[in-house]
Formats: structure tokens, sequence, C-alpha cells
């Protein structure tokens, strides 16, 4: 039971309302998730991190496909159940198939064990890979 | 400077340097980077590492891009210097630009950051999103 | 269920007691909590830590609250559910109201994020901000 | 060296000029450090990003300095080199003494120790702890 | 509930039947655990993994208790549940007492907290640690 | 450079000078390294994590040699860069070879990779680990 109760639709002040009906307009839903009913405990929090999650991950450079898979990834290395799952049903939702979600476990696991052979070698950068990020 | 001294080709043992030249080939490069060098002083890690690494980073149902792109969050998270270089480089070898890049990152953060608020409130999953996995 | 049973008052040998009763006195409390009923399994991590815990967050510099929120801190960085909720209800106990505890997790998620940020980028730290810490 | 160069004042477009002039007076310092400089590549994380500390790091239920120790907990814990420095030396500049850094390390790390040990032994957390947190 | 179903004896394919046939000729066990069951899912990964973890795990120079003991360190300090239940009886298995599994969550635990002491202060390594590592 | 000053034997206080006596004495050192001068800013932390080690990392029912790689196993997940170095050469100088540092490295990286493997999947823990730890 999460540290505190979530807050739904009924019961919620017009502020905290007004922020649900833009989550479930914007994701073409019906319903809102508990991240966002507990979240309105706190309604500054709530209505940053909405306008976060709204603005990066909507599509741009990346897909919004896309976008949800590197939720998947970091969510799976930080151990984060709930985003685990709620991230995993996004990226189902925008066509996440079974192949691509075992690629995508795959990479992730992969990653977290070269990352400790490069740390644990204390292997230095090559100089090639200095170069500036691409422009 | 790393725990091991890096290997290079010209000292290498034959099947070591097999392994470098596969490295290569498949990555249709010239040389070989500082990871590899320092694995060689364990060859049953090297082999089996590449051979992870040259499965898993193929072209599958995710193409070859958005893995890379799927590393350097990984390694942004864990904070692996060497990883978020050279897998930076290759996702830029790859095709991402730098609004790409930016995106990537942003994304990142985000999902560290809510992590957090998930974790911290220790909020339920929702029944909707405990289906299982695409098929 | 842990994978070591937690040993009760009434099954304790005597210097297991006697620092359960440190506790209590110390806390102020009339039971004694699952961490140290399971540490008890092993007498000198138990009484190391007791010891260190007692000492640490002890008011000092810093007030009792204000640790106890660090710790909250820490432990939801970490995912630590056993931590987050004994150390959330602690906090609470010396004066953590609500609002308090929303704005200490905002401050934890945003932290997360913007370590990845700084770690992403691979910022240079500011040499004015290499100054030796506060004497 | 950073993955992006910095951007400077006088190079800056008038969007991250304004940013620039508003940490400079919220903050009350006559320099950019180079967190911001660098996230100056991506104006869009910048305005959010410089949006969410502004509101998150000024002091409401929770005084400022208090709020920087945080930041240096969940820093510590992650090791972002960067940040470890830049809220040590905020919370210095706010009035950390150097018995509170040493006393907010103690904290940090003896969490980070507590912690591994409530995950390890998979400790049930008390009937008594999981009251909601305070209202 | 995992993500996607655990995979049967009597339902896997012939590929994986081979596999888990292996697993338990390897092991000398009578079973498969749900690990494997899940990686069957995707036999690519359930391959590969196996087969790293065959190899690596094997007595070596670092006989096999030892390597499941540090299993066991890696698994605590990232919070997997799963890998400390099966890695802790799998050390159990090898032979490892009650005091040597106390001793090694003590390890595990001071690592921890020592971990974010020397990162905390940003201590310098010595020269006298930078040899390389025993050839 | 350290966030605050190493503290030198001859213009340490007479009780830090006691505690380096002991950590000299105990390890058959003839110098004392950066954690301990750094720590001696703050004597009770000294004092404190001076015990811890002393009393854990003494042979006991694992004897002191896989303590070290433990330690060590810790230190790379972490990515604490002191504590590989440090505890790498503490692991050498009590008869860790090459081969047993590379194998060392190799379980811990294989770790992280299941580890999010375990933890992507959601994988349950099977029954029959669930059994209490060896008494």
């Amino acid at each position: 039971m999460a540290l505190v109760p979530p807050i739904e639709y009924d019961e919620a002040a017009p502020g905290v309302r007004a922020i649900y009906d833009d989550i479930r307009a914007t994701r073409d839903v019906d319903w809102i998730n508990n991240f966002w009913k507990v979240l309105a405990n706190d309604p500054a929090t709530l209505a940053r991190v909405w306008t976060s999650v709204k603005g990066v991950m909507a599509p741009g450079a990346i897909d919004a496909l896309t976008k949800e898979m590197i939720y998947v990834a970091v969510s799976v290395t930080n151990n984060c159940e709930y985003c685990i799952h709620s991230h995993t049903a996004g990226a189902r939702a925008k066509g996440m198939t079974a192949p691509m979600f075992h690629e995508l476990l795959a990479v992730v696991a992969l990653a977290n064990e070269t990352n400790r052979l490069a740390n644990g070698y204390r292997i230095d950068v090559d100089e090639r890979f200095r170069d500036p990020a691409p422009r």
C-alpha cells in the first residue's frame, strides 16, 4: 500500500482534476493510473512532473515507442517495479512486440554487465571516443 | 590507467588476434578500442563477451541505432564513463543526431526521477499494467 | 519472509537482550522492530550496527529529524523498501509533516534526475566548486 | 571534457540568456556554472530543469540548507562527482559547517550500509511502520 | 507474476529442452528454476546466458562456493530479490554455513558504507594502489 | 583533490595517531592510506569505521582473502574508484592471483547482467529457494 492514498477523480480538487483531464486527453485513455493519483497528494509535484513527462515523452527527434523502451531500460537498471510495469505496458500500447521486448531486456542486461567490466578494470577512454557528441 | 595493460594486436596470441579480426570485420573499423584490448588479458572473457555483444547488438526486432541508445541509457544510469563515451560514439556513427542525443538524455534523466517517486511513495502497480508482456 | 527468523526478546540471549533494552531506552519505545530482531541472529553485527546507529543518528551538528530525512533520501535512491518505511516512520515521529515529506521526495527525485544529466553529459566540475569543504 | 561544449553568456540565444539572468538573480551570484552552460545546448531541457530546480529547491516546508544536504546525500549515493561538488558548495554557501558536513556523510554512509542489511536479509516491514505517511 | 509465463519442460521446444537437460545435468538437480523457465521465452537469451553462467560459475582459479558468495554480494548491492534467494540457496548447497552467511552480509554492508565515504569525500587514490593488478 | 585535506601522522591529534598506529600494527604496514587520513578530519567517524573494518574484515568463518574479493565485488558494482583500487591491492597482498582477479570480475559482471534479467522480467522466486538461510 502506498505511503499516501491515491486521490480519485471525484474527490480531486479542480486543479488536480484539470491535470487528470489533460493526462487522459493527451494519452487518449479513459483512466488515470496510480502514479498520478498518488502524486496528486502534492499538487505542485503532480503539475511539475506531468509537464515534464508530457514534454519529454512526446515524439520529437526520437519516436514515442523508442522513448518508452529507453524508459524501461532505466527502470530495469534501477529496479523500479512500478515503472517496469507501467512503461512496458506503455511501450506495448505503442507497438512493442514480444521479440522487441526480449531484445530490449537482453541489451539492458548486457550493458549492465559490460559497465562493470569497464569500471572494474578501470579501462581508459580511447581518445577517438572523446570527440564531442553529434551536433 | 587500467588495472591491467591493454594488449595490442601485434603482441596478441592467435586466439585473441582472431577475435580482434572479427571485431574489426563485424564493425567495419580499422582499430580495436581499449575495452577489448583490456579484456584480452582474460581470453575466456574476451571470447564470451564479444560473442554476446556481437549477437545482442546485431539488428533484429530492434534496429542497431536504437540498441546503442538503450546502451547509453543504461550506462548513464550506472555512471560508466567508458561506456557512455564508447556507446555515444557508437550511436553517433549509426546516425544519432544532436537532437536525438539531447532527447535521449532527457528521457534517461526523467526516468531516474520518476523511478524514485514511484519507489519513494511505494506506489502500487495498477492491475491493468499486470497483463503479461506482448507475445 | 526474512532469510533468517526474527529473534524475540524472550528467546534472546542476555547480550542480545541488553541491546534490545538499550534500543528501547534510547528511542523511548516499548517494542523492537524487525531490523534488530533479524540482525540478532548475528550478535556481532547487531552490536556493531546498533552502536553505529546510536552514535550517528544522535542529534549533533545536524538535528535528529534532518538526519532521518537524509536516511529516507538514501533509502529511496537505493530502493530499500524496509528502510523507506522505517525511516519515514522515524521522521514522522520526530515531527516531519506531510508537506515536508512531499518536498523531501521531490528533492530526492530531482537530484536523481540532475545526477544523470551531469553524468550523461560528462560535465566538468567548475573550478569555483573545488575549494575544500567547510572547516 | 563534456560531450557538448558549454555555451557562454555572450554566445547564448536570447531565450537561454534570459534563463541565465534568472539563475543569477534567483541565486544572487554573478556567474553561471557549467551544468547550465552545458544544458543550454538543449534549450528545452535547460528551461524545464531550471524551472524544476527553482521550484523544488526554494525554501518551503523544508529550508533551503536542508534541501541542499538532501541533494548531497543522493549525489553521494549515486556517485555523481559534479553534483557532489556543486551541492556541497551550495550547502556551504547556505551555512553548512564542517561538523555538519561530516555528520551528513556519516548518515549517508550508514544508510547505505543498513539498506543492504535490510535488503540482504529480506527483512519484512513491521506492520506498525505501514501506516500512511504524515498528512 | 512474471511479465512472461514460465515455460515448463513438457511444453518446451527441443532446443530449450536440451538446455534444461544440460542445466539439470551440470547442477545435478532434478528441477529447473523459474529464471531459466522465463528466459526460455527468448531461446537466444536462454542459450547465451546459460553458456555464460555454466562457464563463469564453474570452479577455476576461484572455487564454486566463493563464486556463489560473490554473486550474492552483487545481488544484495543491487537489491535483486530473485537473485538473493537463488544464489543464497546455491551457496548454501555448496557449503555456506550460517556464520559465513552473516559474515558475507556484514562485508557487503560495510563495503557499501565505505564506498560512499570514499566517493563522498572524493578521496584520491594512493599512488601505491595504482600498480597494475596481479599477473 | 579530496573535499577535505588528508591529515598526516605528524599533525594528527593523539587520538587519531593511536588509530593510525593500530591500523599499521593490525595490517603490518608502514604507511596510512588516504582513506583514513581523510576520515581523520572527523575523529568520531574514523574511530567508528576503523573499528568496523577491523572487526568485519578479520578472518572468521570466511577467510581474509575472500572478504577482500567480496569487497571488490561491491565496489565494482557501485563504481567506487578508490575502493576498487584499494581492495584490489588488498586482495592481491593476501594472495589473489591474476586468474582469480579475472574470474572475480567475470562473476561480478555476469551477476549484474542476470540481476537485470530477473528484475526486468519480474521473475517469481521459486518456493524451493524460500527456505530460511543456513543455520
